[in-house]
């Protein structure tokens, strides 16, 4: 038996990444790919790399006949989020790759979006979507916000840590380097080979890049009590891939004990032995992410080091886990192919 | 049912690509890997990237017991690839991806790699590894030679060409671009980082490329008289890819229409529209080979594209294809997954 | 003594370039710099890599003072360069990066261009800028037409040898691979990072490509009759550099000949030593152009290779080259910057 | 008039970047060239960049006539470079580009390097080369020992910091990325293009980076106190250029106003408008540093930004200019181009 699956926003990288996945997925069928702009266009034209496959024509959004999908995946850029998914047949299972239902609180999103959410009963029904800690309320979710790919590298070093204790809530800092992808396959000047490429940046300096809202919302529910971190992303030369350097203080034995129980019997976060720490290029094109931890020479100072696929465990790839649960379906399934490399 | 897959020469990227596609082969196993220098090592430490993976440890050679496996990579270097195969069992079911089966002349042999051939016999029983044009043979051989990877591309452009005769046999020229991945996990200067990003040249220019053999070989074959190209190759600050840029005098259409016609039922030949020409990036990570022709201004003059990726279908996806015949399995079993974008 | 520079279009990369190589220049002092749409920002907020230099605010064209200007760099788009430089004062001394006075036939530069040119008299002023053929004619000049990038290095390696009658004139190829910055800042979703690194593709291909144009014109006019070559561009994972792969049919010792004697007395012109071959990493950011000459194993078949940095030698370098002839400078004043490797 | 200079170690990088600023340094002369496993070959065969110069042959260190030489520039590896130095002429100035005479205290240098320093006089005849800070010392040295390129980075950042006491001197934390020509021309795995391309790591995580030996020196003599950083270096795909990310704890406006005080008479650093900061792509190949410097949202923390290039501020361009200061040369001679981008 198959699902029919729907993707919306099917000519961004998030969206080819969905289909690149889900081509190859042992239930899922695609039925129907939107691009309001590239209506009427085949995806071989839009994406070359997608040329052998067997898919439907690019539609509008409102020429797609939802009677006949079981699950649809939303890739679609914030704002625009809302007002599609409020349109959709009530029942519809939704999984949502914007940042529009990451956010529980409408004032959270006020502030850190710019402007009122619009559709805040469906916020509240959202679930957040990082899978190894949502696990039971996303397989009963209707709809599943999925996570900025920042934010799910940074929680997946930090949540079993602050949970147990085991570091100094007020003394985090995640200092991220990210492959281009994320900003997706938007026309800005500082996404251009030329600018980019041979060298490196910050961006969003000081407390202003919008996942922090994420950590906010998260590490203060779980420590029960404000948690603010400090965090610096910068832009690398490499397409796929983030890498979080997070400088915590506590003992760091105690901190790679902790992390390497908490994700004992996960899947796809693989604690790596004590002292060794991860490299982008080692998880690029999976659904894995690679955590390690060393002691720094500083007494009581560690440093906690995680890598995962922007596009894959960071977001089309979460976002496929997610549905799998959703559907009833082996949570990895579709999702085990191994890291490209070289 | 699952078949025993050994890989000998596990520590260089076509073994890592095998294992990387083997991993999720729902009908083999691997149930030994070698590496003479790195015997005793995990593979997680030698690839982090198959960290996930439950696999044998490296083993030497001598130390594998072969009487449970049923077929056999060989991705070990030319001259030491001969020695070894000739100390298998002699009903052993082997793929070789070296160079050293893919000359059936002992004299070409010789020329090209520099010292005669000593398993002739093996040389002579040996099935030239190009799938789609030795389909049958391959089928029912014991030891099957993967092609060079340059020679792959060059010849999946032309060989319909030569044989319906659409091309004048002495003019053509393949001027080629490679990624790094294909010259292997060798610490030479040319293959630093700081020596190839940011660039680019040519090498084995003039006609001295090994690779020649292969194509002096099959395309004289194929016409039936001797056939000599100009063959230039590249070096590209990329990993993966090979790009063959084919010059050749012709009718532009009959040649579109030739090779639309030959790889019309290839699953992984994918013959663009007339007047459209492949990426790299849009084959990356995957076994398929993207080809498009292209009319010159020049009356009777045209271009043909062709496109993989080297450590695919160039080589370890090429000699899984081989061995899915070789054991009767499915020929695109274990290949199906697609291009990694961007 | 120095000389009043202004530069028109300074918020592209070949106007930037410019500012890099006038800023040491010891005889030359940029006095206005113009830039429509981002007129009144400071160049350390347009290009952060100058913010150490003293430069003029950016203006809008109308409102810079010519009166105190000696010569004008145009390195505006074709089309707005000729309605520019129409509007300049008419003793004016200009080098034009554009494209609109390469040509020297009205009919051509409709065919390519697509539409009529529209200040003929200029173009038949203008003296075609590639240095080293027609240095006698710039020195006199008031108007040099910068030539294109990739046309200047498929001329290098084959003007000698045609005016030597060295080579077959109708069996000419040149595949060419330059790096993205020839493509210039603009915003096009092929230039983003994530659509062309760690890959490579062709463009223009069959004889579409304007830099033909020059070809055609520069080529037939040595010989004496119509030249037609083919021409295959290729983009580069690379900022900058071009390497053309040019097939002759000739003798290729006469021909190695030819270009060393040609060469023998020009300061950015290297001919390597017989057989060998350059790299564009070894010129990135420098005037020099290396060229190298090679047998084919086929009798009678030659490589020529030509690598040259497009926004140095093959654009603003080329432009303060000329500058520097027409102001009766030393042709080489800031010039000899060493290539910057790795 | 000019300086006679013999480089040894010129088959490395910063070798090469020597000899590329002194090509065109008005009043320097390259006499002497040393590689001892390259001796007798010409410096356009080990780097074909420098194709256009004359320069001497390279020679065995044995075999260059000291007599005629006014200052050495030392390229070579730490521990020979202490030999090498000890049997140079007593009175010969020299610039030492190694880690051998960077530490002042030899209980230090065993400490970080692991054997005890053979040449403890020389080592505390040395002076400290960070030309800012050292400004009078050098004039005056006999010898002096370049800095660590990432330590020349993070103290830029860092000493007029401390210095003043604008910050925390216990919540210092530096997280550095770095391109792979910091590396060196060695033939090492983690070096290749295939390994380090499209992704990124950290290296030597904890504490045990070497050019900690060099903060924690500097940084306490300043303060007076012992000090200790917390630093984690990161190597990216760029061959050039380091950033350096530090947090500190402090008034960011505080911070800022301290640091363009600092820096304000200094050619080379440039100091950003408050709230911006730098990329490593525009300082490419120059000797410019840019530091900036950005409030937190958290009360009382703030990030100071550090790029420079560490083939030239970070090594053979501040060897140079303290060479114009120990020759009462002009400390800009030769130092003045401008950043290459893109």
């Amino acid at each position: 038996m198959t699902h029919n699956i729907a993707i919306l926003g099917a000519s961004g990288y998030t969206g080819a990444e969905l289909i690149r996945l889900i081509a190859t997925h042992p239930s899922m069928t695609i039925v129907a790919l939107s691009a309001d702009r590239k209506a009427g266009m085949a995806m071989a034209d839009v994406f070359p790399h997608l040329r052998h496959l067997s898919l439907p024509i690019l539609q509008k959004i409102d020429d797609i006949d939802f009677s006949c999908v079981d699950l649809v995946f939303c890739a679609l850029p914030h704002v625009t989020s809302q007002a599609v998914i409020s349109n959709l047949p009530a029942d519809m299972k939704i999984v949502d790759l914007s940042a529009d239902f990451r956010l529980r609180d409408p004032d959270d999103y006020k502030k850190w979006y710019g402007k009122p959410h619009a559709a805040t009963d469906l916020q509240s029904e959202a679930v957040y979507g990082l899978t190894e800690f949502y696990r039971d309320q996303i397989t009963s979710a209707r709809l599943v916000a999925g996570t900025g790919c920042n934010a799910a590298t940074g929680q997946y070093a930090l949540r079993p840590l602050i949970k147990a204790g085991a570091i100094d809530l007020d003394n985090i800092i995640i200092d991220l380097k990210t492959g281009v992808s994320g900003a997706g396959r938007s026309l800005k000047e500082n996404l251009l080979h030329a600018e980019l490429s041979e060298g490196a940046h910050a961006y969003s300096v000081g407390g202003v890049h919008r996942h922090l809202a994420e950590f906010d919302q998260e590490f203060s529910a779980i420590a029960g009590r404000e948690i603010k971190v400090q965090f610096t992303p910068h832009l690398l030369p490499a397409n796929r891939g983030i890498l979080a350097t997070v400088y915590v203080q506590g003992d760091a034995e105690k901190i790679y004990q902790t992390l390497s129980d908490a994700y004992a019997n996960e899947v796809f976060i693989e604690v790596l032995p004590f002292g060794q720490h991860p490299s982008t290029r080692h998880v690029r094109g999976s659904n894995f992410c690679h955590i390690g931890a060393v002691a720094d020479r500083i007494e009581g100072r560690a440093v906690v080091i995680a890598a995962l696929d922007n596009l894959t465990k960071g977001s089309s790839g979460q976002a496929l886990q997610n549905a799998n649960l959703m559907l009833n379906l082996d949570e990895t399934m579709g999702l085990m192919m191994v890291p490209v490399f070289p």
